[in-house]
């Protein structure tokens, strides 16, 4: 089959891999119809992520029709159409005992990281029966490939750890598919103001169309200030950080309100300055995590219900021949105005 | 009438002063009968709080009884015993209605730092009617005096803010009085394990004394490794840092298991160093807080029907003419052993 | 001054009033400039509410500009467009501490029952610093009557206590005006399902208008049956009885989930049945509520942000002097199909 | 092997029976090494429960060591002493993966009810893997019988869906086993009152070795007149209905402070008065709950570390031989005193 690989550093290739195999009682093989690119890909592919080995088969996200079950799985079976969750979770360990699916003892994020990924016509899921959804009758497929990623980790690492609340004002640090997928999501919640900052005015332009009450472009270097000017010096109840580096968590220590949550979502690859001899006395909550995909039945729900839209993310498709192109596309992203690419396998 | 006046940093004498006035309808005069010193008065001695100009009247701990009441004042009347809380609410401003007493737009920590505080014969108490409490007949008033900031310090910054639960693993780092009080107030929620830090054996002795289950002494600078091993590897669910300095709540970024919380206590005089490299994806969650005090009515209950003993943390009682004594006692805790002091007026 | 008076059990008039007075330093005097008419007010009319005794003013809804007030107001002077809450808090009180303002010791739902209430020229309004809310600038006053008492009566009573959440399936049992206040405050919360259940179809037409995802009319005495349809047999995760008669609250017991919640809204005379031998064993919560206007701040800033129009609620308007036709239209409204009206002072 | 069986109403034997067999690979054999009775196997026996088939072999609690594993279990292994669950649950269906097992699709309660039970020398347990937990080294088995109902029912149906809370006061009508296993994990939050009604001395003096505050014999029928006066006329925060019958029921509705909760724990065969007259102003939650075992985990962790002591419901013992006997001491308590009974196998 047809499979994007990581060669290593700065490299990849689309090579021919043999059909992967029922390893455990509880393992399908799905076959994958459409997949997207993350990215955490990216990261992957610039050498940033050790526990990703050369010769791993990309992606974590996507959906497809069950081609095999291994004796142990009850809920699904062949020609059964799924959406594959990121996080692959047993549901007996301590933590997926208590919903935290993304320290799964033997799951977690390991799909295109530590075992072979969606990037391909077919991929091995582990404890299929709690990794996999249905798909329900009638379901629009590309949208729900948003679902697998982008969705819940934009709705539980930013909008359920940020507190979202009727009347509260929000600001998303970070215009990308990730922060847009916050500001979808964040309204589930009806706040008063969502206040978009980012650098890049076409990503700030999408993000007034996806329900912005306000956008901040940082490039002036006084997205802070601004933002205080905007909420009338008083700050803001949530701050998502969306980017992942320093100065952008500095933005959220610098515009959270007494009583505020900052919600972590962006990946970061270094230590950040926590001002405490500001914030001890601020009464503020921050907040970390590794999404849990626990959302994923409930975001299903508010799909199928037409309360959001995960297409508007989807700004681009391509074959699985053309994964490559899929790539360069979404990694160019400032030029392209791409946000999320389909592929379809 | 006698009282203990901030003269500047390094600089404290006891000094004659006139009686405090009426200055507003919701003011209320109380005659301090105890009161007691916190590390905040040594801070302020220092020099390091800003707002608390020379001339002030140091303290914002005490009992006493009313002695004059504004016109506005309706729930107390002059000869009514009541404890001071540390923190002055107005019961009004959207703060206060959310119940963030310490973010009063006109209270909050003003007692002994922005007005004269309790270190004195006679306070002025603003918004007396929400920041006074009614002393039960029969309580014991050198018990109450815990109650006016320490007790509900310790326990709403550190045991509520870190969701102690039954059954769950606690370290505290730091066993100084403020962390003492989260060890005792920890204890209403039935963890099955609290491991207390310090660098002071003599500290240590206590904390056992007062239900530690382990104490790590950090001289070694090993007490992160030393926690992991007491949890097996995994870490501690609630990590309360009682300090105030860098290396304390590094720690506690270095014990805490993933899906935990780091609750701060200490009033931090820098930045700190935090660690979202590896933070982003361990689910956990950061608190700070200024107490607001809410919880003086549960603790007050808890007092009366003996579930927690507060006299426990007094060491020394001194006369108010004999308060520069209390304070070298109190400023050299290492040598002297001293916990609380009560001061009787 | 104009004044709307009960004159006993069936029996109103209007009628030429002395001015109120300041009675406590905390009072203001209020002209009122828009009120309304509330379901309560008819129950009074009957003779059903016992603390309310002939000769009272009626009316605890409104807006207006503060005329007068006592010594002890400090957030208030006159001049100030302000809204009534239908809820009188001291701010001081256990209760009132706590948010439960409708407990309040000194206040609670007292406005047109043990004191004399808004459908008048003025009106005093005791507590006024914590009874009363600004009227923001530019605000359409209309939309604020909406506030006083119906809007956070369904939003907390019905929403809030029946913990709407995105996705979930949510069926209202009554489609008047309060459950038309919780049908749009319910939309905060993005559930996939609304369903709306009433004998009246001009109002199941209305709660279709309102987002309603389906109705029912329940004249075929098969309304729980219907929602079993409608859900797959699997139940509502939040049943909100909105009319207050033992029907109403069985039909909840009815169709409520496992693991569902009933919250009460309606004002009940009689005792129900509570079918404990089929629910408990189904985890099922039930709520009753009399509101605590704690959620006024939030509906006021989702009203300004435009992210509800408590308008739609208002279908007739009449001036003070014609109150008693305003009555009639209100009370009659399986006839006039009257919502809310608005009665201009 | 030996097990009691359900011969139909009023009618019960021990026989010998064939070896449970393994029926799906997500099953295990369990070796019983101890058992007891519950209030719901003499229910069962009055011929109450019509799930429970004639020659189903009664029994949904225990301890004892794995046998035999089918091939779908992971988690144990024959040899493993194991704590077995009163509830089955799958772990994958939308009721396990909400933490709400006693709904399990496939599971629930069907423990000698729907399947043969624990009253044997052997036991056949579906979903092994998340219907067991492991027995730490050094543990106290008779104390774990304890924990596979009568703890998390009394924990989770009263305590936790009661919300108590440090400083609250709580009434628990009931003194059975039930009823004290409410009082027993009450304490975990340290209420300042936990008073005991019942009509049997014996089980009341219990209570108060147990930790009851206060006692109320309702023989008198005063029992909430009593309770009344013990909260000064307040009520309490918490009221648990341990029993089962109306007049329980309304006890609990007569005793509930505004704002507080009931919670149900006791099994019920009619409707009760609910008198929403009364009490739809007076923001009450009533809770219904069939136990999910959730709290096993922490259950055990904390009987680990000492914070509880199940064993002092124990207070006779049998050899499964004798469990005719042990029926006879437990099903006459009033005369016998009997709590729990423990059968050694």
């Amino acid at each position: 089959m047809k499979a994007l690989v990581y060669k290593g550093p700065g490299s990849k290739a689309v090579e021919d891999r043999p059909m992967p195999q029922i390893a455990a009682p509880t393992d399908a093989i799905v076959r994958i119809t459409k997949t997207t690119i993350c990215g955490t890909d990216l990261h992957i592919l610039k050498g940033d992520v050790p526990t990703c080995a050369p010769g791993r088969i990309l992606g974590h996200e996507g959906v497809g029709i069950v081609e095999k079950i291994g004796p142990g799985v009850i809920v699904y079976k062949p020609g059964d159409p799924v959406l594959v969750s990121c996080i692959s979770s047993c549901g007996k360990c301590q933590y997926c005992r208590r919903g935290m699916y993304s320290h799964c003892t033997t799951g977690g994020w390991i799909l295109g990281n530590e075992i072979d990924g969606t990037q391909a016509e077919y991929v091995r899921i582990p404890h299929a029966d709690t990794s996999l959804y249905p798909i329900p009758a009638g379901a629009d497929e590309e949208a729900l490939v948003m679902l697998s990623d982008i969705l819940p980790t934009g709705f539980e690492c930013g909008v359920l750890n940020g507190k979202v609340e009727p009347g509260s004002t929000v600001a998303i640090v970070g215009a990308g598919p990730i922060g847009l997928a916050s500001l979808l999501t964040a309204q589930f919640y009806s706040p008063a103001e969502i206040i978009m900052i980012d650098l890049d005015e076409n990503r700030l332009d999408v993000a007034r169309r996806f329900g912005a009450t306000a956008t901040v472009n940082a490039k002036d270097g006084k997205a802070a200030e601004t933002v205080m000017k905007l909420t009338g010096g008083r700050g803001v109840d949530t701050a998502i950080e969306a980017v992942g580096v320093p100065a952008s968590f500095i933005t959220c220590e610098d515009i959270v309100a007494p009583g505020g949550t900052i919600a972590n979502v962006g990946v970061h690859g270094a230590k950040v300055d926590l001002h405490l001899e500001r914030l001890w006395a601020r009464n503020i909550t921050i907040t970390t995590r590794l999404v849990d995909t626990v959302s994923t039945p409930m975001l299903l729900k508010t799909v199928q219900a037409g309360k959001i839209d995960p297409k508007r993310l989807i700004t681009h498709r391509f074959k699985l021949a053309k994964i490559l192109d899929a790539y360069d596309t979404f990694g160019q992203a400032a030029n392209t105005q791409a946000l999320k690419v389909i592929i379809e396998a």
